[in-house]
């Protein structure tokens, strides 16, 4: 059970703090600042690693089907649970960002993918069958739209698994922060150690204004370029980047992220205990 | 000549006591909330008509996209000057949004449309031949790209020349306070009375954050239903909208935006007489 | 049980005939042949209405992206079998012809779609509702997939049910000829007369070389030149057009297609008996 | 001067012939019959290279825009003449099948791009600048639009520098035959010896019913299998392949193709003496 998905609450105080203090004097635009920079440092400590390349922006909507364009082509599909926000919630974005890609739906309990439905999926995709759309892409979501939680333990075996058919695997982490906190996991083994490619992480629901992060793991750097030439044509490049920037430094300073959702799990525990 | 054109600069004071004093209580997501409710109002009176709706977005490229996504079909072109904005500046953005949209360059000394050139390519215009993309929408930029504006007459009578081949008109306003401004005219006088059916109007470049409205007047508002699915499903509807909106308001009230742009103008007069 | 799906054997020879008929003299481009202007008149005749208009294309992919493209907006989505040809065999035609459409997979026996299922969908179809993409066609398959043959009284029924939601209704007939002689029914009676607005007929199955035709009934119409220049816009629009109308003018001809589907399907009784 | 361009005449006999002669007998489907094989024979032996694949198609706007499309990434754009038929007479295919690539226009006489205007679109070009479309691919048409051809030279020229600047060339070769006779060249010499990677290759003006030959050179031999999906997704993947490859075989089988274009130029020269 969560309750933490709440965007009628208002934002973090050290949100709107961090706002006014980045209000100050000039600044380099598009991302070339000293906010973003200290988000990279900041990243990279939450992460445990260095080799990692990330884009800010304002929607959660917009961060996953960023992502999934630069993992996926317009004559491929992604595989995702049936229940997906990518499927069921923004309105085809994932379609419209990748220029035409499909979602290849999977079944399972809670809205996580059953492991024989995704081996079985796995099994019948064949690339070379020029008729049928190949999976290119494995996109798992967690938190998953229901609340239950993905351990670490089966997103690498599920990665692990689409990697042996050449796909990457995406981590749709609109609230990781609960995922984490629930499995009493750390981000770097939920993520790119659990084999994840590209995460987008949500700051949003936990106390951000609107700030969501893609983040590229490893060899999916390369995309990196590909990525901002695509946030700029969506209207996802903002001038102004460093107010973006000032709501993840905020978010990820002291690991605020983490402690929110924390508080956020133990009310929705001690909620569903009283109902 | 202009020098507002500044996103290194910092946001207007305003704004940010703007989010501070938003950020409190519970509020609708998506735009059912308060302070939207109340830019609705200072729109009506800034631009003395009711007859209009209104979606407001962090990004120019994205408003501009949008606005032209439900002017013209992914089979119509786009007729704009060869130095627009939106040719030049946004990496494919209205093609992207469109569909696969053309725009059709036309010419034209101070990044100001040549009329010859758009009587030409009007009398040209032919819906019916299946083999040429015909125009469906002119989009005029005020400022231009080289910081001239265009005045009130030449917008209308460029608009009635496009409606009568049965164009749509859209206006690029990113700097459209500094084009009042700079002629004396009035919101009203430059935009709907001037035949513009869609507005996109900068606030970001005046003293937001990251703050664009698109305004769809008179039978455009027919595309009310269109424009925000699009927006959503571009990621252009932040659920926590009450903090754009709330730097909309701040910079509509008392007509803050257009005090800022005419100190600009001033500012850049100044300077230029210096050089 | 189906065995006229055959691609691999040759046309019939009348086609051959037609083609070489048609080679003698000058002939108008695009469509606006004599040989065109008869296959009207045999439509007319075939389908006991004079309110259709047609294009004609070489393939059945195409036939139905562009039937599906007039008929769905980039923001909408069709809903159809699970295992409907335009999900399973066409590498995302429909998406990409759409622009980002969704299909809704529905299921049901024998690629049948369960009434049940359908009913669900449409009641739980919101256009309003802006995050979920809303279904604006059904699409059927007659013959399906597995070669079962929906009743003209389940597609008027399903039609009638699309209809009550504003829906439209596209009829997949790229085997219509074995589903017509399967159930005895004639050509309007399984289409227009069951609330059939657009219909993909398919010859290439049943003895030409490639051959297909979009036809669109009664208000359908009305997207003819929107069709036509996606015909033209998608490399469909064949300049010496009088060689697929004439593929066309021989299988209409004397109800040939009828014809040929009639023994296909004896011989696969036949076949199926002695199995 | 050009007059070959004639889409009214009829075929040349000897493809109604090849057609007829195809007709026997079962074939593989989708372009894995002896017909296709045999017209593989005649590309290398037309064009002195093994190292070719290619596609066939019916429709020149499609085999143009099927080319370009893996040539060119949604975000990046394609230089070519301001009256190239790729941007004034196919309805926005290149837009369309590219996902939304933008054309770049350069100016110059005759329907020949100037090698200055050339010059300066390359230097200018800078893929790292993510606010300008960059171009991607140049394409070349010989003939031109207005009937003159460029020499190899000039191909081979205009080829390298876009090769320096990391870009890849397409001919569009839709009256590529007529090129040839007017020059004295070979085939061989006015493509990849000069640095064409993409050809396509129109036959369907020259004598066939609707005939057009993808054919990727070189290093762009990668892109055979993004090409072919590419084609399905378009329905340019017809199941009876054999049946263009079978005009094809008839037009190329003794330069039949080269002939007949060497006698409409010749009959064009006689025309323009007597005007």
């Amino acid at each position: 059970m969560d309750f933490a998905s709440d965007t009628t609450g208002p934002a973090h105080p050290s949100v709107i703090e961090a706002l006014a203090a980045t209000n100050t004097g000039s600044a380099s635009s598009y991302g070339a600042d000293d906010v973003t920079a200290r988000v990279r440092g900041l990243l990279t400590e939450t992460f445990e690693t260095n080799d990692l390349d990330f884009r800010i922006c304002t929607s959660g909507t917009a961060s996953k089907a960023l992502a999934l364009s630069v993992m996926c082509s317009p004559i491929g599909a992604i595989a995702c649970h049936e229940e997906a926000h990518i499927e069921r919630d923004e309105r085809g974005a994932p379609e419209f960002f990748s220029g035409g890609a499909k979602l290849r739906l999977l079944p399972g309990q809670g809205a996580q993918i059953d492991e024989s439905a995704l081996r079985d999926a796995l099994a019948n995709n064949d690339p070379s069958f020029v008729h049928e759309t190949p999976i290119e892409t494995l996109s798992l979501t967690n938190l998953t739209e229901c609340g239950t939680a993905y351990s670490v333990d089966t997103i690498t075996h599920y990665a692990a698994l689409a990697k042996a058919e050449g796909l990457n695997t995406h981590l749709d982490g609109a609230r990781l922060a609960n995922a984490l906190a629930h499995m009493g996991a750390s981000p770097a083994e939920m993520t790119w150690k659990a084999g994840i490619d590209v995460l987008t992480l949500g700051l949003t629901k936990t106390g951000a204004i609107g700030c969501e992060i893609i983040i590229l793991f490893g060899r999916m750097r390369s995309q990196f370029d590909t990525l901002k030439a695509r946030a700029k044509r969506s209207g996802h490049m903002p001038p102004k980047m460093r107010f973006l920037a000032a709501q993840a430094e905020a978010m990820l300073t002291d690991g605020l992220w983490l402690e929110l959702a924390a508080k956020a799990n133990q009310s929705a525990k001690v909620l569903a205990n009283m109902l």
